[in-house]
């Protein structure tokens, strides 16, 4: 009987793929040897998965939503908020957050002209950049700001009563004069003017700032402004522990990820600095965290970002070879699952090689644990997969199909 | 061609269920010799179905709802109208209906204080106990209330304008103050005060009662209030007869169902008593009726209660058994189907022996008839089913599909 057990679901970022000419027609999957992943599928359920829908490419953001039992497209509510997780910003629900750049800007008759949008792709300085201006208060409105990867930012407004509707300050082209935020609402008006009055103030308090002057110095183009754009109201989320009655943690190694479980109410596993995101992460670490974090918690989401990297990379041979690295790493952690666990194996998303980016192809994925049926399947794989006895289904149903499992769905009716 | 055929929507109650350590791993229904139904399988087209979603539990009144067609997101209007259905008491859309306890209460300082949420699980006497307050009419509203098992009864509320979002004047814990319903609306605010007096009244006429005065010479606490809970709004639902311009039955043994089935529009064929939705139940009168409705009815729903009553009793062996009986006592059922006559044969959610409760695991389904597919399948099982030509489907897809096959399906565009 399985009561009450634990759940994990396990996910390999961006591990499917298509078949690769150089591998002979197979998938990086497929191509990799996993014995103990195979395990899981010979004694486990198998099927196909969509993370949103069929064909539809999913964002690591959107796809963990789902996969943690949310609508994404009820709980997505544009980029700016999930962009401020990603980096690590304290975002709360009723926020309205932006993805900023920093840009170069030129004044010709009282007017900003964008020079370059991401002020030559700058790489260092940006966090001293961005000191004197985290933390502002305007018009009652506190401005938080922090840098993210290159010319990249955040941007969190948190006060009473703003909207989220507001037009792009960013111009989207060069040439082009600054933009003003605009809204319709007395809401989105509000955010209109503060976002305006911080994007001056980025101005005044860039354009002499000793990070800029060094870059002139050198020949490079000012990190003079910050232009925001992709403006989103932070969602309101029941937290899945008082959802579902449980304790659950994160075991993730990038940011965004780490943002989103914690917006949702994970407890995020705190990972020593080994465990990296990269090709080159530990992996014991990893799987060791994963182990320790079941012992504790009835649920738990564990991410390793290793297949996503490679497939960013279009590098078949160096995803190959990191599936079966996670595989042989993953062996002690799996054969040490508690009695009652059920766990759920799979992709968040396709990263093919041969796309460089997600694509909407379907993911494997098994379910295995006490309670879980059989099916014919052999191995873990895209192919395998969509001959299993789950046949397909949407990210969304992971988190139902574990609750059954471990018997702490409720019934929907008498 | 199978122009404007029969249909027969054919139900082992929770027949599906898990692997069983006992049955070497097999599930009860994949253990059970039942040549009758892999016969429909091995001929027809199969499929996994989720009642409602995936890893979602049904109950046997959002599931029936679903094989008939309907969403039951958007029918299923809380417990009390369902519960009320399923006692047999007349309910209408509009009305408001409660689940209700038979508590024993005692006055202190001016309240009520409820000393026993169950009357000591009464189980004697509550159909003479609820006699005098059934149908009395309180600020022109008329208040029906009727007995349900132990210490359970359903009250329904009928008049002009009653809200149903009211809270419980049941506490839900023992030394606490009867509560009193309470509403937002005008509408709530009605049905609030017509319960609050419904209880208050039901305290006068009972704490005197002979019933009572009984249980208090045996020492046994007096049934002495009615407490409601639950109120759902009894839903506007379009009748199957008139949505699909066919005539319609339900041969069904349990109370619950019987009362969706009237709901819906179906009509409910009698049935003798020997046919009691136990594991003794009379086999062949039910086959017998069900084959005799299918003379008279374009739809025959059937649903047989056995194998659900052997998976609350996490008896496999029983349930084993009596999927063996019901198969066999099929046979001249199956053997004299109409001509035109398409079949599903289906669970209406699992009972696993290891759960005693439903869960949320997917159910075979079997479509039969003169105008379904095949497959490879062989048997009718829950892995055999995952690998046929029907693949995944909802509940609320059953009917549609049968209503295709017979040549009664809408086309929906030119």
């Amino acid at each position: 009987m399985a009561l009450k057990g634990e759940m994990l679901i396990f996910i390999c970022d961006g591990v499917a793929d298509r078949p690769v000419k150089e591998l002979d027609g197979k998938t990086p999957l497929e191509a990799a040897r996993t014995p103990n992943f195979d395990r899981l599928a010979r004694l486990g359920e198998n099927g196909l998965l969509d993370p949103i829908a069929p064909g539809v490419p999913a964002g690591s953001d959107t796809a963990h939503l789902a996969l943690l039992g949310y609508d994404p497209y009820e709980y997505y509510t544009g980029r700016g908020p999930f962009e401020a997780l990603g980096v690590g910003m304290d975002v709360r629900p009723g926020d309205v957050a932006f993805r900023c750049n920093f840009a170069t800007v030129e004044e010709r008759d009282g007017e900003l002209l964008v020079k370059d949008r991401r002020a030559g792709r700058i790489t260092e300085g940006t966090a001293e950049l961005v000191a004197p201006l985290d933390g502002v208060e305007l018009d009652g409105v506190k401005c938080f700001i922090k840098e993210s990867t290159a010319h990249r930012a955040a941007l969190v407004l948190r006060g009473d009563g703003l909207g989220a509707a507001v037009s792009d300050v960013d111009p989207h082209e060069e040439d082009a004069a600054v933009a003003r935020a605009a809204g319709a609402t007395p809401e989105d008006r509000k955010t209109a003017a503060v976002v305006n009055e911080f994007v001056e103030l980025s101005y005044e308090t860039l354009k002499g700032h000793a990070v800029n002057r060094e870059r002139e110095k050198r020949g490079l183009p000012p990190a003079n402004i910050i232009l925001p754009r992709g403006a989103g109201l932070a969602p309101h989320i029941p937290r899945v522990t008082q959802l579902y009655d449980l304790t659950a943690a994160a075991v993730v190694e990038v940011g965004l990820i780490r943002g989103i479980a914690r917006y949702c109410g994970l407890d995020v596993v705190p990972l020593p600095p080994e465990v990296n995101g990269g090709l080159d992460t530990d992996l014991g670490a990893f799987m060791a965290a994963t182990a320790e974090a079941l012992e504790k918690y009835d649920l738990v989401l564990a991410n390793v970002k290793g297949p996503d990297v490679a497939g960013h990379d279009g590098d078949a041979a160096a995803k190959v070879d990191v599936i079966e690295r996670i595989d042989a790493a993953a062996a002690p952690l799996l054969e040490n699952l508690p009695a009652g666990c059920h766990l759920a194996l799979l992709g968040d998303h396709a990263t093919p090689v041969a796309v460089r980016d997600h694509s909407g192809d379907a993911v494997p994925v098994v379910f295995w644990g006490p309670g879980a049926r059989t099916d014919a399947v052999e191995s873990f794989g895209e192919r395998a997969a969509a001959t299993g006895g789950a046949s397909r289904l949407r990210g969304r149903d992971v988190l139902p199909i574990l609750l059954n499992l471990a018997d702490r769905a409720e019934k929907f009716g008498a």
